[in-house]
């Protein structure tokens, strides 16, 4: 929304509760929206080479503006180099390769929550792999076929925050 | 997420359930990609004049991609002409100038959803005119500021999708 207008600090925490995890990003300007997703929602934001792109390309800084400074950000050599350096307790994948929505997940702290590139989604061995942790985003649109990434992120973690914070609020 | 991979009917509506209406926007590409969110979910986009570009600009259609023929969407030429045409029974207005959360919001079926532009926010006399009827998304973050425009529209459009059909799921 606008850029002039002061912080709202609705809980004022400053302890990251959540974890977003790219694996493969593919388009800088959608990784530097993320950034500012993750900034604005206190998650840790986990990218997962080979990316599309360098990761101190001007764009991304330029997409994620003065928020990128204050971004918590680690870049992974691979998908098992991220394992062995997080031992992620909780995963959940986002994917439309399945029935199963978000809203039918149960969201905890610090879960790492999964996104594959833009244009491949998941690896394929995910889906045999993780196959019990995939979770879509419902999308009733006749039309409806996929999400631009940075807006499947806002949309999950957002979710992920209402479960994590606010319960039937 | 990725392009290739079929639609997902969680519900397959195929009746709008949502207006989401943009004041003055002024960058294309946040316009393309609402109209994809739009698609995705069957909310009707309204586009308030002047704009920051011309509605059939290339930018656009290839932000929207393939979506943008589904896209149920009006030009209106200013504010009073909108309110004139449509008539909205109930309209919730998107800002960081206010204490009160979408969360604490009861988002009803037909709603109109109004966002300010990228770089102005809403016109000044909204803030008076409409003052009561505020709602703003919650930011955590130590050092957040406002959301990037499409990915506000995401998170507020599947909060309201989330209220009006799934309750509390």
């Amino acid at each position: 929304m606008t850029e002039d207008i002061g912080k709202i600090h609705r809980r004022g925490e400053d302890t990251p509760f959540l974890n977003i995890v790219l694996v493969h990003p593919g388009i800088p300007q959608n990784t530097g929206s993320i950034g500012r997703i993750c900034v604005c929602l206190n998650a840790r934001l986990h990218l997962i080479k080979p990316m599309g792109f360098h990761i101190d390309e001007k764009r991304i800084k330029r997409a994620g503006m003065d928020y990128w400074q204050y971004l918590d950000m680690t870049v992974h050599d691979h998908w098992n180099a991220f394992l062995e350096s997080e031992k992620p307790e909780k995963m959940c994948f986002m994917s439309t390769k399945t029935e199963k929505t978000f809203y039918e997940h149960k969201f905890t702290k610090d879960e790492y929550v999964v996104f594959g590139s833009e244009s491949k989604g998941l690896p394929k061995h995910f889906y045999e792999d993780y196959k019990d942790q995939l979770l879509t985003i419902p999308m009733p649109g006749k039309h409806a076929r996929s999400q631009n990434l940075a807006n499947s992120v806002s949309i999950t973690a957002y979710e992920a925050y209402r479960q994590i914070f606010l319960g039937n609020l």
